[in-house]
Protein backbone atom coordinates (compact mmCIF):
# COMPACT_ATOMS: atom_id res chain seq x y z
CA UNK A 1 0.00 0.00 0.00
CA UNK A 2 1.41 3.30 -1.00
CA UNK A 3 0.91 6.53 0.73
CA UNK A 4 2.24 9.60 -0.63
CA UNK A 5 3.08 12.91 0.93
CA UNK A 6 0.35 15.59 0.67
CA UNK A 7 2.15 18.46 2.30
CA UNK A 8 5.17 19.49 4.20
CA UNK A 9 5.42 21.17 7.29
CA UNK A 10 8.02 23.91 8.34
CA UNK A 11 8.82 24.36 12.12
CA UNK A 12 11.45 25.55 13.88
CA UNK A 13 12.15 22.51 15.56
CA UNK A 14 15.75 21.50 13.02
CA UNK A 15 16.57 18.61 14.57
CA UNK A 16 15.46 16.02 16.17
CA UNK A 17 17.12 17.29 20.01
CA UNK A 18 14.51 18.92 21.60
CA UNK A 19 11.33 18.81 19.84
CA UNK A 20 8.78 18.01 22.51
CA UNK A 21 7.02 14.49 22.71
CA UNK A 22 3.63 14.72 22.14
CA UNK A 23 1.39 17.88 20.36
CA UNK A 24 0.50 20.59 21.98
CA UNK A 25 2.64 21.02 24.73
CA UNK A 26 4.47 23.92 23.39
CA UNK A 27 2.08 26.76 22.16
CA UNK A 28 4.79 28.72 20.32
CA UNK A 29 5.68 26.07 18.41
CA UNK A 30 4.06 27.12 15.24
CA UNK A 31 3.94 25.18 11.77
CA UNK A 32 3.61 26.06 8.19
CA UNK A 33 1.91 23.57 6.34
CA UNK A 34 3.12 23.24 2.61
CA UNK A 35 0.76 21.79 0.14
CA UNK A 36 2.56 20.27 -2.71
CA UNK A 37 1.48 21.15 -5.97
CA UNK A 38 -0.67 18.19 -6.98
CA UNK A 39 -2.80 19.03 -3.38
CA UNK A 40 -2.98 22.54 -3.90
CA UNK A 41 -6.35 22.66 -5.19
CA UNK A 42 -9.16 25.06 -4.70
CA UNK A 43 -11.13 24.58 -1.94
CA UNK A 44 -9.49 21.70 0.06
CA UNK A 45 -9.52 23.77 3.00
CA UNK A 46 -13.22 25.11 3.12
CA UNK A 47 -15.07 24.69 6.18
CA UNK A 48 -12.39 24.88 8.23
CA UNK A 49 -12.63 28.54 9.25
CA UNK A 50 -15.29 27.07 12.21
CA UNK A 51 -12.65 24.36 12.95
CA UNK A 52 -10.48 24.89 15.55
CA UNK A 53 -7.81 22.13 15.57
CA UNK A 54 -6.59 19.63 13.21
CA UNK A 55 -4.96 16.17 13.28
CA UNK A 56 -1.76 15.80 11.10
CA UNK A 57 -0.85 12.30 10.12
CA UNK A 58 2.63 12.41 9.04
CA UNK A 59 6.08 10.05 8.23
CA UNK A 60 8.43 9.71 10.48
CA UNK A 61 10.87 10.39 7.65
CA UNK A 62 14.15 10.78 9.60
CA UNK A 63 13.32 7.38 11.16
CA UNK A 64 15.62 4.76 9.74
CA UNK A 65 15.99 1.77 12.83
CA UNK A 66 13.88 -1.12 12.23
CA UNK A 67 11.09 -1.41 14.84
CA UNK A 68 11.13 -3.99 17.83
CA UNK A 69 8.27 -5.44 19.56
CA UNK A 70 9.37 -3.73 22.97
CA UNK A 71 10.49 -0.19 23.53
CA UNK A 72 11.44 2.26 27.18
CA UNK A 73 9.66 5.48 26.58
CA UNK A 74 11.93 8.39 27.72
CA UNK A 75 8.50 9.30 29.64
CA UNK A 76 9.42 6.14 31.86
CA UNK A 77 12.74 7.24 32.79
CA UNK A 78 13.74 5.20 29.91
CA UNK A 79 14.40 2.15 32.17
CA UNK A 80 10.60 0.23 31.79
CA UNK A 81 10.05 -1.78 28.29
CA UNK A 82 6.37 -1.33 26.77
CA UNK A 83 5.05 -3.07 23.86
CA UNK A 84 5.47 -0.58 20.86
CA UNK A 85 1.09 -0.53 20.71
CA UNK A 86 1.39 0.97 24.00
CA UNK A 87 3.52 3.50 23.03
CA UNK A 88 3.42 6.49 20.36
CA UNK A 89 7.67 5.88 19.72
CA UNK A 90 8.24 6.66 16.12
CA UNK A 91 10.06 3.28 16.00
CA UNK A 92 7.27 0.86 15.04
CA UNK A 93 6.20 -1.20 11.86
CA UNK A 94 4.95 2.03 9.86
CA UNK A 95 6.34 5.16 11.06
CA UNK A 96 3.53 7.02 11.33
CA UNK A 97 2.77 9.79 13.60
CA UNK A 98 -0.08 11.62 14.63
CA UNK A 99 -0.71 14.96 16.07
CA UNK A 100 -3.65 17.34 17.42
CA UNK A 101 -2.23 20.88 16.61
CA UNK A 102 -4.78 23.88 16.92
CA UNK A 103 -5.71 25.99 13.83
CA UNK A 104 -3.75 29.45 13.78
CA UNK A 105 -4.50 30.90 10.21
CA UNK A 106 -6.32 29.33 7.81
CA UNK A 107 -7.72 31.07 4.43
CA UNK A 108 -8.34 29.29 0.81
CA UNK A 109 -7.79 31.75 -2.40
CA UNK A 110 -4.76 31.17 -2.11
CA UNK A 111 -4.86 28.04 0.55
CA UNK A 112 -2.68 28.63 3.63
CA UNK A 113 -2.61 26.54 6.73
CA UNK A 114 -0.49 27.99 10.11
CA UNK A 115 -0.83 25.38 13.29
CA UNK A 116 0.31 25.59 16.27
CA UNK A 117 1.44 23.58 19.40
CA UNK A 118 3.65 21.14 16.55
CA UNK A 119 6.18 18.34 17.72
CA UNK A 120 7.54 18.05 14.42
CA UNK A 121 10.98 17.87 12.60
CA UNK A 122 10.97 20.89 10.12
CA UNK A 123 10.45 19.58 6.66
CA UNK A 124 8.43 16.53 8.05
CA UNK A 125 5.63 14.73 5.14
CA UNK A 126 2.34 15.20 6.09
CA UNK A 127 0.10 12.15 4.86
CA UNK A 128 -3.09 13.50 5.96
CA UNK A 129 -5.07 16.32 7.51
CA UNK A 130 -8.46 15.38 9.46
CA UNK A 131 -10.70 18.25 11.29
CA UNK A 132 -10.64 17.12 14.89
CA UNK A 133 -14.36 16.05 15.92
CA UNK A 134 -14.93 16.93 19.47
CA UNK A 135 -17.90 14.77 20.01
CA UNK A 136 -15.89 11.70 19.04
CA UNK A 137 -12.61 12.48 19.67
CA UNK A 138 -12.84 14.15 22.91
CA UNK A 139 -12.90 11.25 25.93
CA UNK A 140 -13.01 12.50 29.19
CA UNK A 141 -12.89 9.44 31.17
CA UNK A 142 -10.29 8.24 28.94
CA UNK A 143 -7.24 6.94 30.87
CA UNK A 144 -3.80 5.91 30.32
CA UNK A 145 -2.06 5.11 33.76
CA UNK A 146 1.65 5.01 31.87
CA UNK A 147 0.87 8.56 30.62
CA UNK A 148 -2.09 10.18 32.62
CA UNK A 149 -0.60 14.05 33.03
CA UNK A 150 1.42 16.01 31.06
CA UNK A 151 4.80 16.41 31.92
CA UNK A 152 6.50 17.89 34.70
CA UNK A 153 8.28 20.92 33.60
CA UNK A 154 11.36 22.66 34.74
CA UNK A 155 12.33 26.22 35.64
CA UNK A 156 14.14 28.22 32.73
CA UNK A 157 16.25 31.04 33.55
CA UNK A 158 18.53 33.26 31.28
CA UNK A 159 21.52 34.75 31.26
CA UNK A 160 21.65 38.53 30.45
CA UNK A 161 23.71 37.87 27.34
CA UNK A 162 20.94 35.77 26.21
CA UNK A 163 18.25 37.75 26.88
CA UNK A 164 19.71 40.13 24.88
CA UNK A 165 20.26 37.93 21.72
CA UNK A 166 16.62 37.14 22.24
CA UNK A 167 15.81 40.36 21.41
CA UNK A 168 18.11 41.12 18.84
CA UNK A 169 17.78 37.94 16.76
CA UNK A 170 14.26 38.39 17.42
CA UNK A 171 13.87 34.63 18.67
CA UNK A 172 10.69 33.72 21.10
CA UNK A 173 11.91 33.33 23.86
CA UNK A 174 8.62 31.83 24.70
CA UNK A 175 9.41 29.05 22.35
CA UNK A 176 12.80 28.14 23.83
CA UNK A 177 11.65 28.37 27.34
CA UNK A 178 8.43 25.98 26.88
CA UNK A 179 10.54 24.03 25.06
CA UNK A 180 13.91 23.41 27.07
CA UNK A 181 11.17 22.75 30.30
CA UNK A 182 10.22 19.73 28.67
CA UNK A 183 13.69 18.42 29.77
CA UNK A 184 14.81 17.40 26.30
CA UNK A 185 17.66 15.49 27.48
CA UNK A 186 17.64 11.41 27.02
CA UNK A 187 16.87 9.83 29.70
CA UNK A 188 19.84 7.19 29.66
CA UNK A 189 22.14 10.43 29.97
CA UNK A 190 21.35 13.00 32.77
CA UNK A 191 24.34 14.28 33.03
CA UNK A 192 24.98 17.69 33.56
CA UNK A 193 27.30 19.05 30.46
CA UNK A 194 26.30 22.15 28.33
CA UNK A 195 23.36 21.20 24.90
CA UNK A 196 22.82 22.92 22.09
CA UNK A 197 19.27 22.90 20.80
CA UNK A 198 18.15 24.65 17.77
CA UNK A 199 15.04 26.69 17.03
CA UNK A 200 14.74 28.50 13.60
CA UNK A 201 18.65 29.29 12.25
CA UNK A 202 19.91 29.58 16.20
CA UNK A 203 21.64 27.08 18.12
CA UNK A 204 20.59 27.24 21.85
CA UNK A 205 23.33 26.64 24.14
CA UNK A 206 22.16 25.66 27.76
CA UNK A 207 22.93 23.86 30.84
CA UNK A 208 20.91 22.02 33.52
CA UNK A 209 22.32 22.71 37.30
CA UNK A 210 20.17 21.77 40.59
CA UNK A 211 16.79 20.90 38.15
CA UNK A 212 17.07 24.21 36.91
CA UNK A 213 17.48 25.27 33.15
CA UNK A 214 20.34 27.74 32.32
CA UNK A 215 19.83 29.68 29.16
CA UNK A 216 23.16 30.47 28.31
CA UNK A 217 23.47 31.87 24.92
CA UNK A 218 22.76 31.94 20.82
CA UNK A 219 24.46 31.50 17.91
CA UNK A 220 23.07 31.35 14.31
CA UNK A 221 22.93 27.94 13.05
CA UNK A 222 26.22 27.07 11.30
CA UNK A 223 28.79 29.53 13.20
CA UNK A 224 31.07 29.01 15.92
CA UNK A 225 29.07 30.43 19.18
CA UNK A 226 29.18 34.41 19.60
CA UNK A 227 31.45 35.30 22.81
CA UNK B 1 6.26 5.61 0.77
CA UNK B 2 5.05 2.41 1.71
CA UNK B 3 3.07 1.01 4.34
CA UNK B 4 1.84 -2.43 5.44
CA UNK B 5 -1.08 -3.68 7.40
CA UNK B 6 0.49 -5.16 10.77
CA UNK B 7 -3.65 -6.83 11.46
CA UNK B 8 -6.90 -7.51 10.15
CA UNK B 9 -9.84 -6.71 12.33
CA UNK B 10 -13.16 -8.53 12.58
CA UNK B 11 -16.13 -6.45 13.18
CA UNK B 12 -19.98 -7.08 12.94
CA UNK B 13 -20.07 -4.89 9.82
CA UNK B 14 -20.45 -7.23 6.70
CA UNK B 15 -20.88 -4.33 4.03
CA UNK B 16 -20.61 -0.52 3.88
CA UNK B 17 -24.39 0.30 4.19
CA UNK B 18 -25.26 0.81 7.80
CA UNK B 19 -21.60 1.74 9.27
CA UNK B 20 -21.89 4.10 11.96
CA UNK B 21 -19.95 7.50 10.42
CA UNK B 22 -17.60 7.77 13.49
CA UNK B 23 -15.91 5.55 16.16
CA UNK B 24 -17.93 5.22 19.15
CA UNK B 25 -21.45 5.97 18.45
CA UNK B 26 -22.37 2.31 19.06
CA UNK B 27 -20.98 0.56 22.11
CA UNK B 28 -22.66 -2.96 21.49
CA UNK B 29 -20.14 -2.76 17.69
CA UNK B 30 -17.28 -5.15 19.08
CA UNK B 31 -14.36 -5.78 16.68
CA UNK B 32 -11.40 -8.26 16.91
CA UNK B 33 -8.11 -7.45 16.29
CA UNK B 34 -6.11 -9.96 14.44
CA UNK B 35 -2.17 -9.04 13.89
CA UNK B 36 -0.33 -10.48 11.10
CA UNK B 37 2.18 -12.83 11.67
CA UNK B 38 5.15 -10.91 11.28
CA UNK B 39 3.64 -8.55 14.04
CA UNK B 40 1.95 -11.00 16.30
CA UNK B 41 5.83 -11.18 18.72
CA UNK B 42 5.49 -11.38 22.51
CA UNK B 43 4.95 -8.06 24.56
CA UNK B 44 4.06 -5.64 21.46
CA UNK B 45 0.39 -5.18 23.94
CA UNK B 46 2.56 -4.96 27.44
CA UNK B 47 1.37 -2.22 29.02
CA UNK B 48 -2.23 -1.58 27.59
CA UNK B 49 -3.91 -3.27 31.00
CA UNK B 50 -3.69 0.23 32.47
CA UNK B 51 -5.45 2.15 28.94
CA UNK B 52 -8.88 2.37 28.20
CA UNK B 53 -8.77 3.53 24.68
CA UNK B 54 -6.76 3.56 21.54
CA UNK B 55 -6.40 5.10 18.06
CA UNK B 56 -6.83 2.47 14.98
CA UNK B 57 -5.00 3.85 11.60
CA UNK B 58 -6.41 1.90 8.96
CA UNK B 59 -6.78 1.43 5.40
CA UNK B 60 -10.40 2.48 3.39
CA UNK B 61 -9.71 -0.59 1.43
CA UNK B 62 -13.08 -0.59 -0.78
CA UNK B 63 -12.56 2.68 -1.35
CA UNK B 64 -11.58 2.94 -4.92
CA UNK B 65 -13.28 6.74 -6.33
CA UNK B 66 -10.21 9.14 -7.15
CA UNK B 67 -10.15 11.65 -4.31
CA UNK B 68 -12.21 15.49 -4.93
CA UNK B 69 -10.99 18.35 -3.48
CA UNK B 70 -14.55 18.65 -2.37
CA UNK B 71 -17.31 16.68 -1.04
CA UNK B 72 -20.45 16.36 0.45
CA UNK B 73 -20.78 14.83 3.91
CA UNK B 74 -23.85 13.37 4.87
CA UNK B 75 -23.71 14.82 7.66
CA UNK B 76 -24.40 18.07 6.01
CA UNK B 77 -27.41 16.66 4.74
CA UNK B 78 -25.32 15.85 1.41
CA UNK B 79 -26.30 19.45 0.01
CA UNK B 80 -23.26 21.31 1.42
CA UNK B 81 -19.91 20.89 -0.01
CA UNK B 82 -16.48 21.44 2.03
CA UNK B 83 -13.18 21.09 1.17
CA UNK B 84 -11.47 17.40 1.76
CA UNK B 85 -9.42 18.52 4.90
CA UNK B 86 -12.64 19.47 6.60
CA UNK B 87 -14.16 15.78 7.06
CA UNK B 88 -13.30 12.55 7.56
CA UNK B 89 -14.53 11.43 4.26
CA UNK B 90 -12.70 8.16 3.26
CA UNK B 91 -12.12 9.78 -0.81
CA UNK B 92 -8.68 11.73 0.21
CA UNK B 93 -5.43 11.71 -1.13
CA UNK B 94 -4.59 8.86 1.25
CA UNK B 95 -7.12 6.70 2.13
CA UNK B 96 -6.07 6.31 5.45
CA UNK B 97 -9.13 6.24 8.38
CA UNK B 98 -8.60 7.22 12.13
CA UNK B 99 -10.78 6.01 14.97
CA UNK B 100 -10.84 6.01 18.31
CA UNK B 101 -12.44 2.90 20.15
CA UNK B 102 -12.37 1.43 23.95
CA UNK B 103 -10.33 -1.47 24.75
CA UNK B 104 -12.56 -4.37 25.80
CA UNK B 105 -10.42 -7.29 26.19
CA UNK B 106 -6.19 -7.27 25.98
CA UNK B 107 -3.97 -10.20 26.99
CA UNK B 108 -0.18 -10.68 25.92
CA UNK B 109 0.55 -14.71 25.40
CA UNK B 110 -1.07 -15.00 23.11
CA UNK B 111 -1.90 -11.30 21.65
CA UNK B 112 -5.57 -10.59 22.00
CA UNK B 113 -7.33 -7.51 21.49
CA UNK B 114 -11.11 -6.47 21.37
CA UNK B 115 -12.39 -2.97 21.04
CA UNK B 116 -15.70 -1.63 20.59
CA UNK B 117 -17.49 1.13 19.35
CA UNK B 118 -15.92 0.30 15.91
CA UNK B 119 -16.78 2.21 12.33
CA UNK B 120 -14.96 -0.62 10.70
CA UNK B 121 -15.95 -2.58 7.76
CA UNK B 122 -15.25 -6.48 8.33
CA UNK B 123 -11.94 -7.32 7.14
CA UNK B 124 -10.62 -3.98 7.25
CA UNK B 125 -6.39 -3.33 7.39
CA UNK B 126 -5.38 -1.86 10.27
CA UNK B 127 -1.71 0.20 9.58
CA UNK B 128 -1.36 1.25 13.06
CA UNK B 129 -2.66 1.09 16.70
CA UNK B 130 -1.46 3.91 19.18
CA UNK B 131 -2.83 4.93 22.60
CA UNK B 132 -5.16 7.43 23.34
CA UNK B 133 -3.05 10.07 25.52
CA UNK B 134 -5.82 11.25 27.57
CA UNK B 135 -3.74 14.76 28.17
CA UNK B 136 -2.72 15.32 24.89
CA UNK B 137 -5.48 14.04 23.22
CA UNK B 138 -8.25 14.97 24.79
CA UNK B 139 -9.49 18.83 23.87
CA UNK B 140 -12.34 19.81 25.81
CA UNK B 141 -11.86 23.29 24.50
CA UNK B 142 -12.22 21.91 20.91
CA UNK B 143 -15.22 23.42 18.45
CA UNK B 144 -15.82 22.42 14.95
CA UNK B 145 -19.19 24.18 13.93
CA UNK B 146 -19.36 21.51 11.11
CA UNK B 147 -20.01 18.53 13.80
CA UNK B 148 -20.25 20.11 17.26
CA UNK B 149 -22.78 17.27 18.84
CA UNK B 150 -23.23 13.56 18.38
CA UNK B 151 -25.39 12.80 15.63
CA UNK B 152 -29.10 12.65 16.49
CA UNK B 153 -30.59 9.11 16.54
CA UNK B 154 -33.92 7.96 15.77
CA UNK B 155 -36.17 5.98 17.55
CA UNK B 156 -36.47 1.96 16.22
CA UNK B 157 -39.09 -0.55 17.13
CA UNK B 158 -39.00 -4.22 16.77
CA UNK B 159 -41.94 -6.35 15.27
CA UNK B 160 -43.12 -9.61 16.48
CA UNK B 161 -41.22 -11.85 14.24
CA UNK B 162 -38.02 -9.65 14.62
CA UNK B 163 -37.94 -9.68 18.26
CA UNK B 164 -38.30 -13.86 18.38
CA UNK B 165 -35.19 -13.88 15.38
CA UNK B 166 -32.90 -11.61 17.34
CA UNK B 167 -33.58 -14.27 20.24
CA UNK B 168 -33.19 -17.22 18.29
CA UNK B 169 -30.07 -16.53 15.71
CA UNK B 170 -28.21 -14.40 18.67
CA UNK B 171 -27.57 -11.67 17.26
CA UNK B 172 -27.46 -8.30 19.67
CA UNK B 173 -30.73 -6.00 19.56
CA UNK B 174 -28.88 -3.37 20.69
CA UNK B 175 -26.08 -3.44 18.30
CA UNK B 176 -28.61 -3.03 15.14
CA UNK B 177 -30.78 -0.86 17.24
CA UNK B 178 -28.21 1.57 18.00
CA UNK B 179 -26.58 1.49 14.29
CA UNK B 180 -29.49 1.88 12.50
CA UNK B 181 -30.77 4.64 14.87
CA UNK B 182 -28.05 6.32 13.14
CA UNK B 183 -29.84 6.58 10.16
CA UNK B 184 -27.59 5.20 7.71
CA UNK B 185 -29.84 5.96 4.69
CA UNK B 186 -27.78 8.32 1.97
CA UNK B 187 -28.36 12.13 2.50
CA UNK B 188 -29.53 12.04 -1.44
CA UNK B 189 -31.80 9.34 -1.01
CA UNK B 190 -34.20 9.44 1.84
CA UNK B 191 -37.19 7.82 0.70
CA UNK B 192 -39.41 5.15 2.55
CA UNK B 193 -38.40 1.92 0.60
CA UNK B 194 -37.17 -1.15 2.92
CA UNK B 195 -33.96 -1.42 3.47
CA UNK B 196 -31.50 -4.27 4.01
CA UNK B 197 -28.43 -4.08 6.17
CA UNK B 198 -26.27 -7.07 7.11
CA UNK B 199 -25.08 -7.37 11.05
CA UNK B 200 -22.61 -10.60 11.89
CA UNK B 201 -23.96 -13.23 9.33
CA UNK B 202 -27.49 -12.06 9.24
CA UNK B 203 -29.48 -9.46 6.86
CA UNK B 204 -32.24 -7.20 8.76
CA UNK B 205 -34.90 -5.71 6.79
CA UNK B 206 -36.31 -2.58 8.09
CA UNK B 207 -37.84 0.63 7.12
CA UNK B 208 -38.66 4.00 7.91
CA UNK B 209 -42.19 5.58 8.50
CA UNK B 210 -42.72 9.20 10.28
CA UNK B 211 -39.14 9.43 10.96
CA UNK B 212 -39.19 5.82 13.42
CA UNK B 213 -37.24 2.86 12.19
CA UNK B 214 -39.18 -0.55 11.92
CA UNK B 215 -37.31 -3.52 11.65
CA UNK B 216 -39.24 -6.10 10.09
CA UNK B 217 -37.03 -9.56 9.86
CA UNK B 218 -33.85 -11.00 9.73
CA UNK B 219 -32.46 -13.67 6.96
CA UNK B 220 -29.48 -15.60 7.22
CA UNK B 221 -27.12 -13.80 4.40
CA UNK B 222 -27.15 -15.88 0.83
CA UNK B 223 -30.70 -17.08 2.15
CA UNK B 224 -34.10 -15.46 1.23
CA UNK B 225 -35.86 -14.26 4.21
CA UNK B 226 -37.82 -16.29 6.03
CA UNK B 227 -41.60 -15.31 6.66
Amino acid sequence: MDVQPIATIRTPYLEKFGIPRQAGLVEQAVGEICLHPAFDLPGVYDGLAGCSHLWLTFWFHHQTDKWKPKVRPPRLGGNQKVGIFATRSPRRPNPLGLSVVKIVEVTSHPNRLKVSGVDLLNGTPIIDIKPYLPYADCLPHAVFDLALHRPQTLPVVFSAQSEEQFDRFRLSKDLVANTLALDPRPAYHQDSRTYGTCFEQWNVRWEMVDRVIHVLDLSPLGEATES
